[in-house]
């Protein structure tokens, strides 16, 4: 059942022994989401404890020590957790069917909480976290506030996304208020890389080529790439933008070599090229303007599939 | 003599036949601040042209082609230009001493206008505009609304930058409220780079190397690099911030060869090192982030200078 800011609200304060759950390999949202309505539980003085792993480096800053207690608990709350099927292994297995109250901003909500506080118009589950506390007139301090504007930033990707709306800027301003020193946690967010990933960046970019007409620029990632850069597939997802970015490109296209002997296909498109309708043709899917499959085959015989479907697609416009 | 939002505004409304000027080599917050007044003057029904040239390619959306009308003005007001110095030769040798209104951001300010409208906390001229306009009730369309956060976003980095403050978020908040197309400007301007960039970028990559325990890494760039890319210096300045985000490096150094034998250095730096103190040990200057200087040699005895300096300043950190 879908309840409102106050509802939510009402329901936390009358909760204790509380377990927080969020979705597996976190990002900067369900880190931030879970650690600020940890913190926010703690200041109404209620026992809480954080169930969360792989947390990346760079959210480190954000986690509590004292959050990982051990109590048996009486009420599960799920931050960021579109779906149960988003739980590690171990959680789902405990907790699927246990979440008392679902805080979350996707659309695409399983509704699989007993009670689920659901804004799909806010940019990050932080947001809604922050409008709840706002109209409920809880105080947050600046280390809640840093918790919440790490999942703003992050969802948002620093606040240039089509998810960021006035609000979502007005909730970041208030955060500052608090105290918050926004250009350090960017600077640590949004411009730092590590000279692992600087090396396989360098590699992939070498691997740059563009077709029909400059409309459809891949990348070519192999295994050896990998392997020379130290670093796992995973932690390459942020080249995946690279391709999309370049001036007349309508379709971004990276193409990852496993070690399976698959290649795992990304296509950013450009509007109106959709993306999803491609990778729909070869098996796959995702959203409009960021999809994926998976194909068989040599590098070359796997490029020239995707170029194919892209032709006919980009011709179809 | 420094005036404030309500005596600018009632200055802008007793004047007709006005003169808007900006500094040369007009960034995102120049273009956004000139247009933007140019359109809020012509809705209050005054005749009002504009001198401003070498618009980036980016920011031609915010052009107003019936700006470059041609009547003798009886009002200068002059947007984002901290000193006089920095219009073009032919502005200067006309106007240099005849600017009615500066309305500015700049601590620097030179204070050479009959009146100055300057908030040296605003993070944009354009912040400033919107300040001035809201204070003054009056109500801004998509129009100018769309320069005016184009200015907001460039100087800020797209509010990454330390200059973002709760205001700016919020004046940003209601230019989106204004219909402005956030998420497609950010695109244009951030996420998209030209084809002889990024080739550029990749063979800049290819050079980097890293020194002094991974604190200080460089780029060479090499005149054969902007030939084989087809791009100028000034068009290469994006690469100046590469080196710097590595994670662990306090001094990110470019050395960019020039056509004259000698070499532009620029050094940005991490919090503590002051990159200016490095770059006056040269014979340059900067900002305590940001500094450059030129120096005569070979790259690798250039190189090797930095190093010594950079060396030398993380020692005594």
């Amino acid at each position: 059942m879908n309840i409102n800011y106050i509802e939510a609200w009402n329901m936390l304060n009358s909760m204790d022994n509380i377990l927080l759950i969020t979705h597996s390999n976190p990002d900067g949202d369900a880190v931030g989401s879970i650690f600020a309505l940890y913190g926010i539980l703690k200041k109404l003085g209620k026992n809480v404890r954080c169930e969360i792993k792989d947390i990346p480096a760079v959210m480190q800053m954000l986690v509590r020590e004292d959050a990982f207690c051990d109590f048996r608990e009486e009420s599960v709350v799920s931050v960021d957790l579109a779906d149960t099927q988003l739980l590690t292994n171990e959680l789902k297995a405990e907790y699927a069917d246990k979440v008392n109250l679902s805080i979350d901003h996707h659309e695409t909500n399983a509704v699989y909480a007993e009670k689920t506080l659901l804004k799909a118009d806010a940019a990050a589950a932080c947001e809604v976290i922050f409008n709840m506390v706002t109209e409920a007139g809880f105080e947050i301090d600046t280390e809640i506030a840093k918790c919440l504007y790490v999942g703003l930033a992050t969802d948002t990707g620093c606040f240039r996304y089509a998810n960021t709306t006035a609000s979502t800027l007005r909730a970041a301003a208030s955060l500052i208020e608090k105290g918050v020193d926004s250009a350090k946690i960017n600077t640590d967010i949004f411009e730092t890389k590590s000279r692992a990933y600087v090396m396989f960046e360098t590699m992939a970019m070498n691997s740059l080529k563009t077709y029909l007409d400059g409309k459809c620029a891949v990348l070519l990632i192999t295994k050896d790439m990998y392997k020379k850069a130290n670093i796992t597939e995973s932690e390459s997802q942020g080249i995946n933008a690279l391709p999309r970015q370049i001036e007349g490109v309508l379709a971004g296209v990276t193409v990852k070599e496993r070690t399976n002997g698959t290649y795992k296909i990304s296509i950013r498109s450009k509007e109106p090229l959709n993306a999803s309708e491609i990778c729909a043709l070869m098996g796959g899917g995702g959203h409009r303007l960021a999809a994926g499959c998976e194909l068989s085959g040599t590098a070359q015989s796997v490029i020239n599939t995707v170029l194919k479907f892209v032709k006919q697609a980009i011709d179809e416009l």
